[in-house]
C-alpha cells in the first residue's frame, strides 16, 4: 500500500519536520507541497536540510493543488483549516496540525482564540485512554499541541490511577522552533542564546485549556492547570515539569506502579529507570517520550517530568503516528525512538 | 577607606566572579588568592578573562596566607569553612560563599549535608525583612545559595503580605556555571548544548530547606517547598518560576501592590512594568534582579518569576553587597544593575 | 570635566552597547537618545538590560534633538551620517560608528556601498601606527568595522616588521549581534543555534577594503585580502584567524619579537603567553583584545589569531576609546579589560 | 543478507553515532558491544538516546567478545587497533575509526603520533579518485578523520582539475563532540557556550598530514597545508573554509565546472546552487556534505567551503558507507542525506 500525501504549509518548521519524517516513511509518496508567501520558490532554498526534495517548487494552497491525495496534512495558521478541509471531501484523510479542532468546549475556543469554534476531531494522542480506538479508521485528526502532548503524557497516569488532586502546576521549557519561523525581534539568535524567559504567564497560553481537557477526561473531574511556558536557548525540545498534590495515602510505590502500568506497552513512551531523568537531547529528532516520576513526600506532591522533541512527537511525529493509525498501517512506520545525540 | 581582601578558592567560577567584581570595586585592594589543586599556577591560565590579575600566582589555603586582610572570602567545598574561619580571628570579616552557615536548623543541615552543623551566620540577602540590619557591622556573613536568592526574592513579598498559602511550587532553570568547574561528563558542552534536564527532583536538592527557611520566616508559618531545578543550555542565569495558591479574597491589584511596596526602595531588585517578563540575558553579569508577578485567577494561584545571574547576585555579587553592608560602605559599591546584552 | 553625550540610533545593538559603556564612564553624562521607528518608546522596553535608563524615551533623530551636546555618537544606517554631521557644526565631536568615513579611496567606497563617497575621518583604531596622534584633539572620528578591528590587530605587527608577504588569508567567526537587531529569518535563534555558516564569500564583504587599507598602510605596499566571514552560534565575539606567507628568512623568534614590540605598551591588546590561545569568552563585554601568533614552519606561514567582543572593542568600546583620545581624557576611562566569563 | 556487527568502544561519541546508524541499517544485526572503563554498564545509562539498545550491557574489549561477527568496528584510542585487528583474522571485515591505518608515510605517523607505524589500509573516503574501487571487497578499512573528510571534499576537485596552487590554507570550525566524551575543563558547557577558540595552531594538529596526503595524491604534487582548527559552540558539525591561489588563467566558470563534474554522481555530496552556502545545521545527523566554491578574482584565490556532521559523514557515516562498499551492499544503505533541522 502506498499513500500519497500532500502538505499544505510546507515552508514552516512543522511542515519541514513533517516532510523529513514522510521521506523516511516506507509507504508514503510525497505529493503536492504548498505555501502562501513562499509559493513559487524551490524547497531547497526554504528547507535546505531536505536534500531529496530540493528541486520541488511550492504551489499556492488551493483545493485543486490538494486534490488527488490519500492524506492531506494542514500546517496552516489558526482558523484556516475548516475551509480547506471542507473542500477536500469526506473520504480524504485530513490531519490538522493546527489548533482548530482540538478543543471540545466552544467557550474555551472562543476565549483563547477569539473566533467561532470549527468543531472537534478525533485527538491525535494515541497514548491517552480511548484515543487510539477513536483514531483507527478516522478521516479527520486533530494533532495535539506540543505542550499538551508533553504535559498530558507526564501527568495522565497519575490521574488515571486516582493519585493526584485536581490542581496541576506546570512549568515547561521549549526550544525556539516552537515559536515558528516568522522573524520577530525576541526570537533572534542574539536574544535567545544565553537567555531563559517566560511568556503567557498567569493562564494566558492557548494550550492551557487543551491540557485541562485531557487531564480532566482522565481524572473524571475538572483539573485546573496553572501553566507557565518558558523559552529556552535551544532549537528543539520540551521539558515539562508537572506536579500536583498527592491524594491521601499515596505512596512512592503506588506512583511508580501507576506509571509502569500506563506505559508498559506504549511504543514511544519510555518510563526511565528510577534515578535517571529525562533530557531533551535524548529525544532530539525522535518520536520518543522520556518520562520520569517522583513522589516528594515532604511536599506531598507527585512530580512528573517528560521530555519530547516539540517538532517530532510534539507536532509532525504525532501527525504521522495518527496517520498510521487512521490508515491501518503499523503505528510506528516512518518513526523512530532513537534520538540524535549528542 | 581601602579594604584588603583575600579570596580562598580563587580558581573556581564563584572565585573568578568575585575577583571580577572586586577589581571594579573602588575601595578594595585584592590581596592573597588561594587554591588547592591549582596552588602555584598563574591566574592567567585559570581565569583568562581577568587580565589585570593574569600574573598573580595562587597560594595554598593556609591561615598564614589568609592573615593580614580586612575581609576574607571563602569559596571552599562544603564543610571546610568553619575550620578556616576559626583561625582568622573574630575581628576579620569572613564571608562564606559556601553552605556551611546558612541553615538555622541543625536537623536540616544534617539531613541534606550529612555532617555536623557548624552554626548559623547572618544571612547575606539584604532584601529580606530584617536581614540588612543584621548584616550591618557583622564580622561573619553566610552568602545565600543561588536558587534560594532567586526564589526568595520572587516569593517573599507574597508571603509578607499574607497573600499566599504555605505550599510553594518552584521550578527553576539554571545555567551550567551553577554546577561548577570540576569536569564531569554530564556537564560537557556536547551534553548540555541543546538540552534541558532536571536533577535533584522530588525534594532532594540541598537548597530546598534554605528556601523554606526564608519563606517561613516571612510568612510566620512553615512554608513547604516543592522544588525542581533544571539545567539549561546557557553558561549563566537562573529563571525561577514560583507559585502558590492565593489566599481567599486575593485580587490582582493586591498582588501588584504587595510587590510594589516590597521593592520600592531596593537598589538591585527591579519589579518590571506589567506585561514585561524577566529574562536572564537582561541581568547577565549584573547584580540586578528582575521580578514580575501575576495572579492566575482561573487556577487561583500567585505566579512570581525572577531572573538573576547565578554567579553575580546569586553568589559573588551577593557577597560583595553583604561586605559593603558589613563594613559600612555604600551598599552598591563595585556593583552594577546593568546587564551585558545581547 | 563632564562630557554631555547624545546617541543617535539608541535602540540597536551598537547603540545599546555604547550606552552600557557610557553609563560606566566617570566623565560622561548621557543626554539625548534618538531612534527612528522606535521614537517615542521607553528604552526599558527596547534595551531591558540598561536598567538605569529604563524610563528614558527615544526622540526622533533631528538636529534639534542632537544640539547642545559635547559629543554625538552616530549609530545610523550607512549613508546617513554625513547629513547629520554637517548640521552639528565643526566644534562638536562627532563619532560615526557606521562605515561612511572609514575608507580613503572613493572607488573602494563606491564599489562596495554603491553611493557617493562622503569623505574620510581620522580612524578610531589607536593601536595602528600613527592613529593615536591623529585622534587626539580631532572633532571627527570614524570608528572601524568590527572585523577590520580584529584582523588589523592580529596582522599589522607582522607587516610592520616586514615579516609577511602581501597576500593575507583571513577567516573570521562572528557572533550574531554583528548582524544587527532587524529580524531576518536566517538570524532566528532556531536557525543559528547549532550552526556555522559563511557569508559574503569570495571578496564580497564590505569590510574587505578596510582591512586591505589598514594592512597596506603598515606594509608600505598593497596587501590583498582574501576574507571569509562566518556566522557562529553565539551572541557576541569575533575570532579572526589570519595568515600570510612568511618572507624569506623569517624565524619563530622574529615573529614573537615583532608582536611583543607592537603590544608592549598597549592598554587593551594582550599578547598571550606562548601556548595559550585567544577565546572570545575571555573578552566578553570587555574592550580587551587577545592576540596570539605562530610561525608554521612546514607551511611557511605566519598565523595570527585575535579575539575581540564585536560590540565592545569592535564597535562601542572602540568609539569610547576614540572619544577619550579626542577629548584628552584618560584613554581607558569607562573601559575595562576584564571579560564576563564563563 | 544480514550482517552481524560488533562495536568495540560503544560508550563514546563515535560508537554511539555508529550504533544510531546501524540501528537504522536494514541489513545489520547489532552484536557485541564493548567498552573499557564502562564494561558492565547498561547502554541506557551511557547512551540514553539509543532507546532500543537501552538494556544492552557492555563487555570488555577482548578477542572472545568480538569473535563471531561479520564486521567489527573499532572505536578505540590511537595505537590499539592493530593488536585487536590481528586477532580477528583476515576474513572478518575490520573498520578502524581511529587514526592508526590512515597515513601512508611512516614518518608522518611517527612525527604526529610518536609511536611505530602500524600500516596503511584502504581509505574510507569513497568520493576521492580511486578510493571506491579500493574499498570494494576489502577486509580492512581506515575511516578518515573528520577534518580531512570535510577538507578533502571541499578542495580535491580544484586540484583534480589543476586549478589551484599547491599551498592550501584551511580554517575549520568543529562542534565539541569532535573532542570526545572524556571530561576536560575546557570542554565544559560553561566554557564552550558563547566562545570560539582555536587549538593546534601552526601545523600541530594530527589531521594535517592526512589532508596533505589526500590533496597531494589528487594534485600529483605535494600540497602543503596550513590548518587551523577552531572549537565552536555547538555539539556537532564541521564548517571547513579552504582556499588556495588560483593557477594562472583560471576563471570562475572553470572552477564551477570542475566542481559540477566532480560531484555530478555522488550520492552524498551536494554542490549547492550558486549563491547558497553550506550550513552545518543542514547536515545535522545526516551523511550529506554541502559544498560550495567561489573564485575570488581580486585576491586570486579559489575558496571552497564544506559542511558535514563530524560524527556522521565525518566518522560513523563514513564507516557505514565504507562497510556497504566493502560488503557489496547498496552504498547508501542505512544512511540518509536528510538533516535534522532546525
Amino acid at each position: 500500500m502506498t499513500v500519497r500525501a500532500a502538505v499544505a504549509g510546507a515552508s514552516g518548521y512543522a511542515g519541514g519536520e513533517l516532510l523529513r519524517l514522510l521521506l523516511a516513511h516506507p509507504q508514503v509518496e510525497i505529493g503536492t507541497l504548498t505555501g502562501n508567501s513562499n509559493a513559487g520558490q524551490r524547497l531547497g532554498a526554504l528547507q535546505p536540510h531536505l536534500l531529496p526534495l530540493a528541486d520541488r517548487v511550492l504551489e499556492p494552497t488551493t483545493p485543486q493543488a490538494l486534490a488527488g491525495h490519500d492524506v492531506v496534512f494542514l500546517a496552516l495558521p489558526h482558523g484556516q483549516s475548516a475551509a480547506v478541509a471542507e473542500q477536500l471531501g469526506p473520504d480524504v484523510l485530513v490531519i490538522d496540525m493546527g489548533a482548530d479542532f482540538r478543543l471540545k468546549d466552544p467557550a474555551d475556543w472562543e476565549k483563547f482564540y477569539g473566533s467561532p469554534h470549527a468543531g472537534t476531531w478525533p485527538y491525535g494522542l494515541p497514548e491517552l485512554p480511548g484515543a487510539r480506538a477513536a483514531l483507527e479508521g478516522s478521516k479527520r485528526v486533530a494533532v495535539p499541541g506540543c505542550y499538551p502532548t508533553a504535559v498530558s503524557l507526564a501527568l495522565f497516569p497519575a490521574y488515571a490511577a486516582g493519585l493526584a488532586e485536581a490542581e496541576a502546576v506546570i512549568v515547561a521549557a521549549s526550544g525556539t522552533s516552537g515559536a515558528g519561523k516568522a522573524p520577530k525581534p525576541h526570537l533572534l539568535g542574539s536574544e535567545v542564546m544565553g537567555s531563559m524567559t517566560p511568556y503567557g504567564v498567569g493562564g494566558g497560553h492557548r494550550h492551557t485549556p487543551e491540557m485541562s481537557q485531557n487531564l480532566s477526561a482522565v481524572a473524571g473531574e475538572t483539573v485546573s492547570v496553572s501553566f507557565t511556558p518558558t523559552l529556552a536557548p535551544m532549537p528543539r525540545g520540551i521539558l515539562a515539569t508537572c506536579s500536583a498534590k498527592a491524594k491521601p495515602g499515596v505512596t512512592a510505590d503506588a506512583v511508580r506502579a501507576a506509571y509502569e502500568k500506563a506505559y508498559a506497552d506504549e511504543p514511544f513512551v519510555h518510563l526511565l529507570p528510577e534515578g535517571q531523568w529525562p533530557a531533551t537531547a535524548s529525544v532530539y529528532g525522535s518520536n520518543a517520550v522520556q518520562v520520569q516520576v517522583a513522589y516528594d513526600e515532604a511536599a506531598g506532591r507527585v512530580v512528573a517530568i517528560s521530555a519530547i522533541d516539540n517538532l517530532t512527537k510534539g507536532t509532525a511525529g504525532g501527525a504521522v503516528q495518527s496517520m498510521n493509525l487512521a490508515l491501518g498501517l503499523d503505528e510506528s512506520a516512518g518513526l523512530t525512538t532513537i534520538g540524535v545525540a549528542p
